[in-house]
């Protein structure tokens, strides 16, 4: 990595005055990552060539404390987030904005590596930052960084994936272990070392979405990635949408040792945590093995799991098959904020 | 206005946690003022119909302060903000994401003026607001309320607005006065007093661009809008574009006696304070006549004026010439950080 003027070592209000130090660190910082030629065409907007298909639109603040973690940091969860936002609606995610808050006396090594991971995370996704915008507030004002990404897509006209497609006897699929960005972020945050390896999962699934689309289409009635409020949240709000039961079996819930353990310890609820690469799909009953065996040879869905089934029980309501055979009502979070996970 | 429960009197930290408080949040104040059938289907993301043409993208965060300010407030500045960056390259506004970043204590009342200032701007416009998230952090880690918004829209394929299409000859038009919006933002900040009527100009400019393209097609070879460094740095990234000087008459460049004077006042120079409710226009020296007056004859550039020429003089430069009859050259906005003016 090349060395910077040292004049640059901390960001300035300067840096976001639209003068000559935002030129400076939009060519010496930002460009040098991302490559995008409409990027680089530096104008107020972008403009992109005309696209068949309904176009998907999403946006999401990312504000999570610490910026670094294990498994990631703030800048490729900003870019696998909105990708996935994309994908829950069955989207190709096309491109992304990218607009940054920067607290004066960042260092503009940790915006680096921040602005390096989303390059990263964008051409591992194949899905470029086209326009940006940053601003800078004086010194306790903002926590660091928060990044704003806003997303593109679209939609093949074939493609009908929301939340009230979800029927009865429909199976619920998740994509991959639970809670692992969630009780990584939460541990780090409290200065636990716990024993295991807890990382975040961040990472884009439009591909798998992409994949059960081409070779199962039809099959995926409604997406949803589990990120604030949990597995618990999301699927209340799809049981309330479509005035079903969400039927979830609790020892078909894939989660890993470690992050059972943390969670035990710490007295949080891995329904309620946050997951950032994973999604729950619920699938036609007649197609949920291929669905589940399709997930299963991809990366992305490697540990998908049926844990559950939608049906008619309690109208508008998640419940729990529990592991010593009862049934527990989950409830939507409510009254237990946990700020700042993404 | 009907008046919300008791319990909401402030932003909490629970409001941004994804479950019930956010779902309170997002029913009883956002979707009260917000009412695009898309964005009431509080999906991951919007799905909109297809369009023909070029997409335009642009993005904006909003940090303002004070969040109220003569003239408006932070709300409808991120509404008009965003469809202004789209509208100078040519783009008709589609429809708008809405990204908000709390800080707990933010009384709610604030936040309903705000988000009834985005509902109102963005009808007013006539461009909806589609899709939305919400964030909030914890008391003294951001500054009231920060919003990011980003904006589709779409280019015809005969509409070709870019910097380097300004050529040797063109006039340089402003559509209105100059530096109303900084001067509103930084006196009122200063706390000073000041005689005279001073407000900010937010507004969307998207109506006029468009008029313009379709009554003289192909006259307007550039436009910006002057926000942040003003019309000095705007026009300075003209110029380094195209490597062609633009030469600026001082005595035309129309300015309110009252801003004029607050600027003396606080030693400032009104080319580099922003604007919000302005454009620069590059135009064909031969339809600069018809362009003023397409102007003139709207509301929102009944102001315009001829303000200078480009020229072959100074390549690279912007430089005025006195109401004395010197020349001064004009540099872009540098080490003098106006931090938080939109």
């Amino acid at each position: 990595m090349e060395r910077l003027p040292n004049v640059m070592k901390t960001i300035l209000l300067d840096h976001g005055s639209g003068g000559r130090a935002s030129q400076q660190l939009i060519g010496e910082v930002f460009l040098r990552y991302l490559d995008d030629p409409v990027l680089h065409r530096l104008e107020d907007c972008a403009v992109l060539e005309a696209q068949t298909g309904r176009l998907a639109f999403s946006t999401d603040s990312y504000v999570v404390d610490p910026i670094f973690f294990p498994g990631g940091n703030i800048g490729e969860l900003a870019v696998n987030g909105t990708i996935n936002d994309l994908a829950m609606r069955g989207a190709r995610p096309l491109c992304l904005s990218l607009g940054l808050i920067l607290e004066e006396g960042l260092a503009v090594d940790d915006l680096e590596r921040i602005i390096a991971a989303i390059a990263g995370a964008g051409k591992t996704a194949g899905v470029p930052i086209v326009t940006g915008d940053t601003k800078v507030v004086p010194r306790g004002k903002a926590d660091k960084i928060f990044i704003n990404t806003s997303g593109i897509g679209v939609v093949d006209s074939d493609c009908e994936i929301t939340a009230d497609r979800a029927g009865k006897g429909d199976r619920i699929i998740l994509s991959g272990t639970l809670a692992d960005h969630g009780i990584t972020i939460l541990t780090r945050r409290a200065g636990l070392k716990v024993a295991g390896d807890l990382k975040s999962d961040t990472m884009a699934l439009h591909t798998l979405v992409a994949l059960l689309n081409s070779k199962l289409s039809g099959a995926v009635h409604t997406l949803r990635d589990p990120t604030r409020g949990g597995l618990a949240t999301t699927l209340s709000e799809i049981a309330e949408a479509t005035n079903l039961c969400m039927m979830l079996d609790e020892t078909a819930i894939p989660i890993r040792p470690a992050v059972a353990a943390a969670c035990e310890l710490m007295g949080l609820d891995p329904l309620y945590l946050a997951n950032e690469g994973k999604c729950t799909a619920l699938v036609a009953a007649d197609k949920a093995d291929k669905v589940l065996a399709l997930m299963r040879s991809t990366r992305e869905g490697r540990d998908a799991a049926v844990i559950g089934e939608v049906t008619a029980d309690y109208p508008g309501r998640v419940v729990l098959k529990t592991a010593i055979g009862g049934e527990r009502l989950v409830e939507p979070l409510s009254g237990e904020p946990l700020p700042r996970i993404c």
